[in-house]
């Protein structure tokens, strides 16, 4: 390899100290998830195509992968790359069914693959983190709940700006539509999704053409659409007062509002969960919940992620297992707030002390200092070459690491009266003499 | 999907139970390596073909990636699946290198993908644990001798069975046959290391045909590596016994002999670093150090790690980067020692404790029992439905949750007087008056 590599137009790559930021968010979302008795799980990176193709819009964004050089003609493995989590999920369940205990709650933090062109926040490879509760025939409504709240936690303990967690109901959205006497429900519903990208008058439109709903119903379809509050008393309030009466849609109100209500100040200020009746969610497998997340500030990256109530996950057409859960995009959050420094990078170097190296022939003394720090925990590195101390030091600053620690010079271990070890605090200057046996770095650099 | 999905050979899934055992690995891996102050990094998981394919026998194995439905004829998006990480990362310091500092060390715990034939240890997709350090122009020795000590110290803190590391020295296998008089080295290097699979005279035979040696040059080659030993004394006499003079075998025997000796006793009694002068690689741009793993009592897994010293890890045309690392195979561990019960699995979900439900309607006072636990750091879910007791319990037994918390019937919060929260350990079938802002549970469950 003699060439200068460029980069990967959608397969962002970040540095160490980036890095740092992402695994963190990783690390404490799995925290909250495991608090909630979710357990880990990780599926394979591919799947048989015929289980990822439907004939959708998705399609010509899958990843197939060829043998280079198969012995058959086409090349082809038969197996393709997962573009989300779930797909993965409901074969997972069915597959091992028989030693899964359920309800099954689990959490799922992965890359998926989509062969889409590359935009802020939309890449080819990027990490989820998922949340899934799945049952057994049925799944208690409760869950439904359950994983907004879970979720809502486990934003609010992540260093980003404020944001909301957006939510409706299919049945109300079903309901409501077919009061109206809307032919095609389910057209409609595709319809209604498009209004986060077009004009009202235009959704009017195709929900005349494309649903053969009339003109009134039409506009009526994107007024209802319009309500965002998390006042659910306003919401029961305004819905009703519609002026559609509807088994469905009653039972859709009342989910609504228990989810929004369910949610209430679980997760403090910076994570608001709000009734938004225009949250549709193309998708056609939902059936109950439905909901996006969408970052303060940052709309342009349009829902950093998503998710809702699915009656029929997987089946394996004896046993029919609901789920609901909700899937946030790390890649798709993080990526861009480190970008634009919204998210301030870590340390380059998990290092919190250098040990300097008077000349290469010390180096096993400097190697003792640096174990006996290790074996108390304290992340420690020694010095690459016996360079001057300034030059040293200098090392350390480049990489962040607060500490320098410089030997006793007869190789003692500072306790038994030889010359002492020292260690600087590079950004005080401070130095002072210390044990290794004993000394701790102060707190403020535990992070 | 309605149909029941059959596995995928070579490409293993863990349970949850498993993942909980696979997950502490990887944990305790980054945790001795951030120690030693390597830092993380993740490649993405595709490159350029053409950096991947270098017309050897791996080519077979690479994954090309195809869209599904490109506008192009041939479909193929010039990228195929790393097949180690090795290659992505020596991509990554170049396309990096104006942001990193020198010497580099990382740690990179991720997939890869090799379309080979599936067998036990043998996966199409897996997981590897590398460390690497890589410096600009030049990299001082020692640093051969860290890395093979920090892996050391890692596999040490692993519940795995005894295990050796095997280090040579290309130098010294290099000095000794130009020192014979063998006219292709590096034919030669690449027969020798057929040496664990085929019979002594059969590899003569290659070394006679493939690397131009004579049958008595030959014998002596394949009498040398018979050398095995963690005595360094022992070993020095036996190679300058050998009765060759060259000065790059001098220098490879005294690296050799600082590997060893620098790892000696640092990783306990169950990981020993040690001489074998059958180790060659046969990959070609190891110039130095070259070690294999091999674990105790799984000799039929081959090596589960290996690694060395690579002059020109990667080059840009005008800066070199030279490079020493080593990779251990998790998945190639861990999986055939789950499968055989020689790793125990964890527990099927975090969760420690199970709030009982008396009936829907109290679930409000479940879940606040549940969040008074949580704020405390104990993993806890609620139940599911209001069952009997009794089924409650097994359905805690069944997830292997220790502790069940039957919530104060009046819902209280067991500190003002009213009826008392009790928690029950079912294991012992203890069960006691708790409350749930101040109750811990006993040590060992805390794992």
């Amino acid at each position: 390899m003699s060439d200068k590599p460029t980069p990967l137009s959608g397969f962002p790559e970040l540095l160490p100290e980036h890095r740092v930021v992402e695994r963190a968010v990783i690390a404490s979302l799995s925290r909250t998830f495991e608090l909630h008795g979710f357990a880990n799980i990780e599926t394979r990176a591919v799947e048989p195509l015929e289980r990822l193709s439907k004939g959708g819009e998705i399609d010509k964004e899958i990843y197939v992968l060829r043998r280079l050089q198969a012995e058959d003609s086409a090349g082809d493995s038969g197996l393709a790359l997962h573009f989300d989590l779930t797909v993965p999920f409901a074969r997972y369940v069915l597959e091992h069914a028989g030693k899964l205990e359920f309800p099954f709650r689990r959490f799922q933090i992965q890359p998926a693959w989509r062969g889409e062109r590359p935009q802020e926040g939309r890449y080819r490879q990027f990490t989820q983190a998922d949340i899934d509760i799945v049952g057994r025939d049925t799944l208690g409504f409760h869950h439904d709940v359950e994983v907004v709240r879970v979720m809502a936690e486990a934003l609010a303990e992540l260093p980003l700006p404020g944001l909301s967690i957006q939510v409706n109901n299919r049945k109300l959205i079903q309901g409501f539509y077919r009061g109206l006497g809307i032919p095609d429900v389910t057209a409609a519903i595709r319809q209604i999704d498009k209004l986060d990208k077009q004009e009202p008058g235009a959704v009017v439109a195709l929900l005349v053409s494309e649903a053969g709903a009339s003109e009134e119903q039409a506009w009526r379809c994107v007024e209802m659409a319009r309500l965002r509050t998390s006042d659910t008393v306003y919401l029961r309030e305004y819905v009703e007062g519609l002026g559609v009466e509807d088994e469905l849609l009653a039972t859709g109100l009342d989910e609504l509002v228990a989810v929004v209500d369910g949610c209430a100040g679980v997760a403090g200020e910076r994570v608001r969960v709000e009734a938004n009746l225009r949250i549709a969610r193309g998708l056609d497998y939902y059936t109950g919940t439905v909901l996006e997340i969408f970052l303060d500030g940052y709309e342009r990256l349009k829902s950093i992620g998503g998710g809702g109530r699915y009656d029929a996950l997987a089946s394996d057409g004896r046993t029919t297992y609901p789920g609901v859960g909700v899937s946030f995009g790390v890649s798709r959050t993080v990526v861009p707030l480190l970008a634009d420094g919204a998210l301030a990078p870590g340390r380059k170097v998990p290092s919190l002390v250098l040990v300097a190296l008077a000349d290469e022939e010390s180096r096993p003394a400097s190697d003792a200092v640096a174990r006996a720090l290790r074996s108390r925990g304290i992340a420690t590195e020694v010095a690459a070459s016996p360079q001057k101390f300034g030059k040293q030091i200098r090392y350390a600053e480049r990489r962040d690491i607060p500490y320098v620690w410089f030997p006793a010079t007869d190789g003692s271990d500072g306790t038994d009266g030889g010359t002492d070890h020292q260690v600087k605090d590079i950004r005080s200057g401070d130095q002072s003499a210390a044990d290794p046996h004993s000394w701790t770095p102060a707190e403020e650099t535990e992070k």
